[in-house]
């Protein structure tokens, strides 16, 4: 469905890496040392590779350009869904399941919308030993698996609107630059696909779609977007205009997009012949979107968070949102200190905090501490001798390095005011970052130079004129002019 | 991962309805007539070919053996999963995500195990217009795919035990009788994958997981199970025991398996090398786990307790647990009714019970019945003129048919009791007609004999002695001995 989704290049893949599959015979670093070897400002790509790795959320698989989601990154994944699937249901949009396999001839029906996918889908011809007797393609977005059963299913003016929706996995055989998250070759997404009688209601459907995807990079992970229209050339192929949300990762000076919703028109209706009675008893034709989302919010995240010390994952997506470190003194009460952290993680997670300690014997406190930096959890809470003899705990935010002593009595109530403060200041942070690279440009010659120096451009733009009003509409909203 | 899924047979696939696909050109039976053209004890295949599409549960696809599952079948997939997915985090199982995508070199590397599932291979061979240089297979089951990584993560005994689950299709190209639900080329499933430092922890699992599946069955689709262990023939292919839940039809008088989990034992661990060093400082080898259940369990519940009327839904799995219809009469006060029908919608829904009203006014109450009949909500609330003036509802009972006056006053309170009647009711007759079926024998004759009758047979089983034990304890649980 995201016809367009070249713009997240990270410098570096990895295709040594992804040679390697299993196996035991590779130095495994986090028992070695801990720390990346690149970092961030220097080395993006690389970085970027490392952070995914070391951090737990992805494993290089002996597919090129396919990924494993670890439970860490996966947890994310959830979380988001968590949000996000109860939003389109109040929406009255349901979930179905259509399959993963289409024939060819549906999928060629449409000739936009093929030219656009084509080169990069997967195609099944054999089972066991036997080759089929047509090959049959794996979906790269299912408008076409699943618009002749609209044609099917919509007879009436009362079956409209019809809005479903399903969570699967999605195959695109791209050769450039696979990146975990960002480009991969299979990946997991929602997409949306709704039916109108009217072009109003189905206009209204993919801005309320695109807000709830600003909802989850804004709220959830804390990154900033903004929301646009794509240009012709960007456009989802086969729809009549594309919105997205679209991120901006300094350091590579590029923008990445977000999510898409598409207002596809009646472009699909006439191909697939999706009409319907109107009230009148006339024949007309629906009106239709499509939308998604995908684990690329995930990279998108690590991307714009990320640090020299690992991942950084903002509360409301962390699995994992306060790690709890005992940190005994020779001849301290080391059995103290272990109930102190047990009975503190009970307190925690009986108030909905998702806390855990880490009570491991055969490594260090300071290597614990790297460790879950390196994971990204929001907040450590380091317990010695003297926090417990001071009735308190020590809490560490992963975001600032900040230090705060807080007293056992006021625990619950400190903690949900620093995650809480967390969560909002990775998004200012990333926000102010952001808008330092925007740059207004009028010439060419600014727009050769803005560009050379990892600058968000705003330019006069001839697409349309409506775009260039989109850009001082916002630029007016944030200040900017 | 269910190896050997090969006894829920209905007497007929549909080859014909599955080349139609899309288009507009069929007849839609729903407008014409309602109710099913077969009957459920007279020619069982056809009967539930109907009740599955007819209760728009599933639409047949062009590609033979993929099936299309509509928002009303998705919704149970999603009750259950609201249950199940729970229940293992519980257990400290994680979510992840692997690759749809097997190479070849893996996918062979457990012979056993690729004996069992080569012939139903899909392979993909080309992307785009370019042949990939070497094949690579579609998921069948992710022994093979995730075990070389588990490999890598394990080292030493404080890695285990790891404990992972996924949800995703899953794609078998069967060639014998498609069968929606029961039997289809893609289906839905979860997949747990736990590899333990010992024997007992991955025994105890087995049983603990089997222990939720019965719960699935018998709690949420009011299905009777048997748990029970697989013969050395039926277990899975390279495992080394498999035990199940098997459900029973007794119009087909054949087992269903319903869902399976197995003890892999250290086959796998000793190919894909997934060893530990264990606290004694010595090299020592895991042992394995492998569960699933699928869609198959919505399949199993439509055979159980779908009638000639349609499709019977439990109330706790069902998306819609109570359709309300205004009976309007010619002039009675029908706006009044209309109100009474949306204020107890709100009151129902506020309670949490999962209500709408049906206020079409292009169809007669009558053809709303049965409507709501076939696809299988367990109540029905009717409100007329007499109902408006008495200050009551008339609720309907899917199940047995039986007609209840409910005082306003009491509407919450009385439909609550009525569902968790209907649920336990729906589950006791099952029993009661699988129960009957139960047939002793202890010669080949006997055998033969209760066979043709379908029967469900116990039967002396010299496969392991275990197995006859199992048998005893069983029976006379169950107060049959």
């Amino acid at each position: 469905m995201a016809g367009t989704e070249a713009k997240a290049k990270t410098s570096d893949s990895k295709p040594a890496k992804q040679q390697q599959g299993g196996g035991k015979k590779k130095e495994v670093k986090k028992e070695t040392r801990l720390g990346l070897t690149h970092r961030k400002a220097e080395n993006f790509g690389e970085w970027y590779s490392d952070v995914v790795v070391n951090a737990e959320m992805i494993e290089y698989y002996d597919i090129s350009g396919c990924y494993i989601l670890r439970p860490w990154s996966m947890a994310i994944w959830e979380i988001m869904q968590a949000f996000f699937d109860p939003e389109i249901k109040k929406m009255k949009i349901k979930n179905c399941y259509f399959p993963l396999f289409v024939s060819p001839g549906v999928l060629q029906k449409e000739k936009d919308h093929v030219k656009g996918f084509a080169p990069e889908v997967a195609w099944v011809t054999k089972s066991g030993e036997s080759e089929l007797e047509i090959p049959i393609a794996i979906r790269p977005t299912s408008e076409t698996v699943m618009y002749p059963y609209y044609s099917k299913w919509i007879r009436g003016h009362r079956d409209l609107p019809l809005k479903l929706n399903q969570w699967c996995n999605i195959v695109r055989w791209e050769f450039s630059n696979p990146t975990p998250f960002i480009r991969s070759r299979e990946f997991l997404w929602q997409e949306g696909h709704t039916a109108f009688a009217t072009k109003e209601e189905a206009d209204a459907e993919v801005l309320e779609i695109l807000e709830l995807y600003r909802r989850i990079y804004e709220e959830y992970l804390a990154v900033p977007v903004i929301k646009g229209k794509k240009s012709e050339l960007e456009k989802f192929a086969g729809g009549l205009y594309t919105t997205s949300v679209e991120a901006f990762i300094p350091n590579t000076g590029r923008g990445v997009q977000g999510a898409t919703s598409h207002f596809l028109g009646q472009n699909f209706a006439k191909m697939f012949e999706i009409n319907f009675e109107n009230e009148k008893g006339e024949k007309a034709m629906v009106w239709q979107n499509s939308w998604a989302y995908s684990t690329r919010t995930i990279g998108v995240m690590v991307m714009v968070h990320g640090d020299d010390k690992g991942l950084v994952l903002p509360p409301k997506v962390a699995s994992l949102q306060v790690i709890v470190i005992p940190v005994p003194f020779k001849d301290a009460n080391t059995q103290g200190i272990y109930d102190a952290c047990a009975a503190t993680v009970n307190t925690l997670c009986e108030a909905g905090i998702r806390a855990e300690s880490d009570t491991r014997d055969n490594y260090s406190p300071g290597w614990k501490y790297s460790h879950w930096e390196m994971k990204g959890v929001p907040l450590r809470i380091e317990i010695g001798p003297k926090d417990l003899a001071n009735k308190q705990v020590r809490a560490v935010r992963r975001d600032n390095g900040a230090k705060i002593d807080i007293a056992n009595a006021d625990l619950v109530e400190e903690l949900k005011k620093l995650l809480d403060n967390i969560q909002q200041n990775l998004f200012d942070v990333a926000k102010q970052k952001r808008d330092e690279c925007i740059q207004i440009i009028h010439t060419w010659d600014e727009f050769i130079q803005a560009l050379n120096e990892r600058k968000m451009i705003f330019a006069p733009w001839c697409d349309e004129k409506s775009q260039l009003l989109f850009l001082l509409v916002w630029l007016s909203d944030c200040g900017q002019l």
